[in-house]
C-alpha cells in the first residue's frame, strides 16, 4: 500500500512516527481448582510463541491491529484466532508503550475479560495452555508486567464493583461468592464478616431457592441487575 | 529512516499495520469561576488547529508519539509544547482507535490530569483557550467524545477515591470540598448530608486551624496522606 504522502503529514510529526506499530493483547481471567489444590485460583491462557522474538516463550494472546478494524474488534479477532475463546465483552485495560518492550517499537493496547469456567470450551488448542496467575514463568516481552497490572486492577475493582459477577453463575451462595473474592484477593476472608458486609451492601438479591447437598441448605442469591457489570459510560454507545 | 524490512515482520502482521500512526492527547481539568457565574465549573484547555484536517477547530492538546519516547513522556512533551502546562503527573485514560476518527488511521492514547487553579500559569499561549467542559463547541476529530468520557470517569472516580484532592489546596474547609464535588457532579449537595458522609469516610483529618473572614470560622481539614491520590499500583514503579 502507499504510505501517507509527506505533504499530508503534519509538520510537527516526526518521520519516526512511521516506525511504530500497534498490537493488541488480551488477559482472560477465570477461576479454576488446579490439580492438587482445594482452593480456586485465578488462571489465564497463554500462547507459546512459534517465532522470534522470544520464540518458545509464553505470551498473552494477541496480534497486530489491522488498519481496517477498531481496537475492540482487533482484540476479539486475535483472541479468537490464537485461543478459540470468544468472550461476549472485552474491556480495554491499558496501553503499554515503553520504548524497549520489544526489539521493534510496538504499542500494545491490552484488553481484559473475566470468564466463568462454564464459558470456556476445553477443546485443546495448539500452543495454548492455562497458567496460575500467581505462579507464571518468565513471559515474552513485558507480559509479566501486564499480567501483574491486570491482577492489581482486578483486586482493586472487586472492592468497589460487582466485578465478581463475571465469574459466577446467575445464582450463587454466599460461600460461592466468598470463594471468588478469596481467589482474587489471594487471602482468606472471615465468613461471618463477609456475610455481613455483602448483606449490607445492597448489591445482592436473595432468592427463595436453596442449594441442598451434603451441607446445610444454603440460600441462593443473585446480583441486582439494575447496575451494569462493566459500565464504560458513554463508550458503551458503540465506540 | 528505513522501514521495517518485510522479512523481519511477523508472518501474521498485515502490511496495513504500517499505515497506522500513534498520537497522544491530554485532557487537563481544573475548576474556575467563569465570568458571570458564582459557581465553580470544570474547565479544560483546548488548542485551535492551524492546519488540516479540521483547520480552525478546537482540539485537545497533543501530538505524535516519537519512536524514541515512551507514552507518558510523549504526553508531557506535547502538552508542554502546545499549552505550556506541565502537570507533575499525567494518568493514562484510554486509547481511542475507531477506524473513522481521523482521515488517516490514528490511534490516540489519551492522558488526563487534574490541576489546582494555582498550578496554572495564566500566561497567554497562542491558540490556547480554556473552555467550560459542559458547554463545548464541536471539536476536531472525536474529541467531544473523549472529553465526555473523561468527564464520566472523573464523576465516577470522585465517588470512590480522593480524586478531589487534586483540585484543592493542602488545607481546605468542608465547604471548599463540597464545592469541588458540586462542580464535578454538576449538581447541588445537601451541606449537612455531605458533612456527615465525609466525616464518616475517615479520609479527612481535621486540623486545629480555622479559616476566618466574613463568615463563621470554618475548620480546615487535610487529606489523610497514607493513601496515594493517583494509585496506579505496579505501574508506579516507573513504567
Amino acid at each position: 500500500m502507499t504510505r501517507t504522502a509527506p505533504e499530508t503529514r503534519s509538520p510537527g510529526a516526526p518521520a519516526d512516527t512511521d516506525a511504530i506499530r500497534v498490537a493488541v493483547s488480551t488477559v482472560i481471567f477465570t477461576l479454576r481448582r488446579l490439580p492438587g489444590s482445594d482452593a480456586l485460583q485465578v488462571v489465564l491462557p497463554l500462547v507459546r510463541r512459534t517465532r522470534d522474538p522470544h520464540e518458545g516463550q509464553w505470551a498473552l494472546p494477541g496480534g497486530w491491529l489491522d488498519v481496517t478494524e477498531g481496537l475492540d474488534t482487533a482484540a476479539s479477532r486475535t483472541l479468537a484466532e490464537t485461543t478459540g475463546l470468544a468472550p461476549s465483552y472485552l474491556e480495554q485495560l491499558y496501553a503499554f508503550g515503553a520504548v524497549d518492550r520489544s526489539p521493534t517499537r510496538v504499542v500494545s493496547i491490552v484488553y481484559w475479560a473475566l470468564l466463568r469456567a462454564d464459558e470456556i470450551t476445553d477443546a485443546t488448542v495448539e500452543n495454548v495452555q492455562w497458567f496460575d496467575a500467581a505462579a507464571l514463568p518468565a513471559l515474552a516481552f513485558d507480559h509479566n508486567e501486564i499480567v501483574g497490572y491486570a491482577l492489581w486492577r482486578l483486586r482493586n475493582k472487586v472492592g468497589y464493583s460487582r466485578i465478581a459477577h463475571g465469574l459466577l453463575a446467575d445464582e450463587f451462595t454466599l460461600a460461592d461468592l466468598r470463594e471468588v473474592y478469596e481467589a482474587i484477593l489471594a487471602r482468606r476472608l472471615d465468613p461471618a464478616n463477609f456475610r455481613r458486609q455483602v448483606e449490607n451492601s445492597g448489591t445482592l438479591i436473595p432468592t427463595d431457592r436453596f442449594r441442598t447437598g451434603s451441607h446445610r441448605p444454603a440460600r441462593l442469591y443473585r446480583y441486582n441487575q439494575d447496575v451494569e457489570l462493566a459500565d464504560r459510560g458513554p463508550l458503551d454507545a458503540g465506540h
